[in-house]
């Protein structure tokens, strides 16, 4: 198997779910972990291990380090991958591309100027249950498509920093469920529509953000589309799809840490608890996605998942909040 | 118990659903049959007993009619609420009161002059199962409640003409949802917002009407809820509630004609399919609504399900209508 | 519908179950309620109708009789059947039997004597699921049938003197799920094997008899069947069967109160308690068991479940006993 | 972590599901694969890595070779056990340790003999639902035991060679569920009784074989055991466990390839074919085993899965198999 030599920039949360899978990939190398305060570096370099740097130059004219992870803080993704497609390093970037589409453009700008191989995480185009819903949907298995639905509600809401940062519920959280479903559906919305509440955590509500929304998408087929998003939820994080065609209906259950069934004089019949959190929901996930990202590097094809599907997202996420706001449908084209 | 003798006003397949639960409830008498075409009773009357009249102002005259059952075309329903109203006799009206405003509010007024008691076939209500589910929602099983969801997909389109006389997919048929959830939620949407497509009968589409549709709604207590509505449904009457919550969800599953799983050496676990459609899955509804009806006259309580609720139902539907036409929320109060 | 006039023979716990049903039933109606103390029948008239009388005689020669309905103390059936027999009066025995083949083969002397329709209640035959596994295996849809098996575990044991005159476990309850099985799998065992345990009752164990068993029979066709019996269950009434082919395996579900399903913040997913016992798991069995008397009087042909079969379940289950005692197979023919 | 250097002894089957396991297992080195044909060894190396040996002694002095896994046919576990034990070598050995328990004792000997670490390859207490149904049952999730289940039954039969070789089916397939019941109830069984049947391969019966088995036992607390054995099955490789006490019931459900839920106009819900075989079912099952041998060997405890549980196991599914050729309860201590 070839192997990349890996630069992981940045040291956050998301560079923590990165670094074991670099390790556990046999194709995947942490040669350098990148942050511009070298003290973090190595601290996660003693996890990870690889060479801690602080120089964004010598890190992209490292000879050893044949891609880039960027798993930076959000507004800085744009920055880094002008620079990395600039040395023409192939990208591997946490999504989103930025909150801003015009930022967005500049990367795609910089990409299209320095065509390196460029992927964008989102992970859960790379779930196996996910997958195989696709696939049932691609394979005519349900006919003619009709409605897409989808449930992504957390177990609990991030801290109200994380809120303000985030550009809103719906280019956050609800840009994952968009891009999943057009991926699924083979087409983008020409309508959206979307209405929001705050009913578990006023500070959202304070900052002009909404804890729960009921999205609808309409499709150039026809399709409908339903995304379901929550901020909490009790019984842990609900990720469930439905496709219903003309031909029948495919579902995802929700996954458990455990089959076991149990039976007792209160209620019957009880289930484990659902998975915790995104962390452990998609653990398998972020595997298969540095693998695709690999795979597609070392045989020179298009990784999946592409700038422009960023941006597609993006904008689609752009207009649910704007609808959300001003109570009216938002065409796109 | 004291039993009350019935005029089944219609024979159409309403009057064919009533006519056998009639006969079933030990408290319920079929007494009079009566259609304007004396034959068209006459024959119905074969089938579930009573006596056959076409003379409206001798049915109501008659003294072993205690009550009637509207079970005629839904545009004549308001001109029987009144002769029955002005008659003092007790009403049970098949839904929905009328397509028009303005029609359902004369019929209104004839109530309030003749103060009958008068009771509205929203059947779904009297389901066990959403009733089981209503009563988690009350109790606080789920905490606060914050979204609800309904399905509602028919196995397959009705007749073209049956769509031209219907009013329009959400008066006909989102109309039962909206009336289930609003009874659920325990209060009525502020906004309204509907979006819907036309891709299982191009003979609807060509009417101007949706054969499918996702509705959001808006509740003062800022609860979201999605209505998923389609005209098509390969395998059968799709018919399922999740109410969301800050403590839990509770779901309804779709009922089947038996208990049994099958494995076998292509798919495993099947199932069998689900009740056809509503006479088979809400069989035992309708005979629940006759049997609060009877209960409610003898004991002399107003019957749930009013007119009122079959206002607000109607209202909202049209604002429903009006949402996925002009592409607006549509403000309610 | 030929209706039939029937007397009830009895007023203990099995008379209060068949009461309601002879009266829900369009065909039957209840004339006498028999007991030779009077005061007891005139309870039960009070509750269900019909006339009481204490003459056994008398009862026989009333021509508004038409059949009868043993309800009585186990140990008087053969007496009761004997002289219905006797009169000409077809009969509807509820089950077993007698516990002693002496004693059976007396009644079906009598009943060979004075051919009357004659029915066993062996009401689980009659349950919609037992019925539809059943012919799923008679149609095919698993191939040729290799194993069965039942579960029938009760929610707690009975009153130590129901123990003592109950002829023991396997006659008292394994006999119902021989009776199944034997009936599903359309043959008889010809070897018997059982191991049994005293773990919940100490008193049963005292009386030398088991509450809990596991029985395994061999069938003429190779044919395997296990069943499992407990005096004791938390979780309800669990009733289960599961049979296996070449082609595949059907099971039937065990029935709840609802089709609710429940998520909170512990376990995930929670369903309803299962029925509690046999009068409410098998409450449509009873009346679908007297439906079938009802139907096969009145058309004039053999009711299912003969007395033949309830000298095999009852020769049968006395097998299974002594294997337990014994320690070895025991062979049939 | 401490790595241990394995010397994989033998090339079968068995060989090629240990193989990519050690090379998955950051604290295994796969230093040498053992066959006395060269050539064999040559051609595992090659897949595996390590190098070929086909000298037993060299293998055993071999400084690099910290511990054996034996992976060679049955009948040379022992002599295998025995050099492997004298050269002071940890082994991890493949189950069952023999057919025989004169030769299982000759094993047993060596060992105590020289007590290097030993584990048998039990690998189904190593399947993580296996173990979380384990675990509810000694925390006491379900009160004191009652019953426990087990359903064995494998996709197809099979070859002869393989049945002729192989004990007799309760020594070859029983022993794994016997193992498994008795270390999830821990205790061991004092009585046993089994029936069996041949009705899917003749070749099978023509040995003098069977091809599905009950088999119930009875522990020293009372508790009983139902195991249920079959050499084909339509749906592929069913494996569940049930384990019923005096407050409740735990079941494992079967493993699927996806939690895909599929809904068409035939049958719904329709789930994904089981995981066809052992390899497929208990994968992850095997690396924990060897993860187990692994951690008891760098950190000086006894790896579980004693030679004692196999010898247990064996003589348990011998009487087994006397049972059902006798007759008789077979009685042990």
């Amino acid at each position: 198997m070839k192997t990349l030599g890996l630069a992981l920039m940045g040291t956050g949360r998301m560079a923590h779910v990165y670094g074991p899978k670099i390790n556990a990939h046999p194709g995947l190398r942490l040669e350098v972990v990148f942050n511009p305060r070298i003290a973090s570096a190595q601290k996660a370099v003693e996890l990870y291990g690889g060479r801690a740097m602080d120089d964004l130059v010598a890190v992209l004219a490292d000879p050893a380090v044949d891609a880039v992870v960027i798993a930076t803080p959000t507004n800085t993704h744009v920055d880094y991958i002008e620079a990395a497609a600039n040395a023409g390093k192939p990208i591997y970037c946490e999504k989103p591309l930025d909150q801003s589409l015009d930022r967005v453009d500049r990367a795609m700008a910089a990409l299209d100027a320095n065509p390196v191989p460029f992927m964008l995480g989102f992970n859960r185009r790379f779930d196996p249950d996910n997958n195989a819903l696709r696939e049932a949907v691609r394979n005519g298995e349900i006919g003619r498509l009709n409605m897409l639905m989808s449930w992504s509600r957390e177990p609990s809401p991030p801290p109200i920093e994380y809120v303000r940062a985030s550009g809103g519920y719906f280019v956050d959280a609800t840009i994952h469920d968009i891009d999943l479903l057009c991926w699924i559906a083979g087409e983008r919305p020409i309508e959206v529509q979307a209405l929001g509440s705050c009913m578990f955590d006023d500070q959202i509500g304070a900052e002009g953000d909404f804890d729960m929304t009921m999205t609808t998408l309409k499709m150039p087929s026809g399709a409908l589309v339903h995304i379901n998003n929550s901020r909490s939820c009790a019984y842990g994080f609900d990720q469930r799809l439905e496709a219903f065609g003309d031909g029948g209906m495919v579902q995802t259950l929700n996954k458990r840490y455990d089959n076991l069934v149990r039976w007792d004089n209160r209620r019957t019949v009880a289930r484990e608890p659902l998975k915790h959190f995104f962390l452990e929901r998609y653990d398998r996930s972020f595997f298969r996605a540095l693998d695709e990202f690999h795979n597609a590097v070392t045989t020179n094809r298009t990784p999946s998942a592409t700038a422009q599907d960023g941006r597609a997202a993006l904008a689609i996420s752009l207009a649910c909040k704007e609808s959300a706001l001003s109570g009216r449908v938002v065409r796109l084209n």
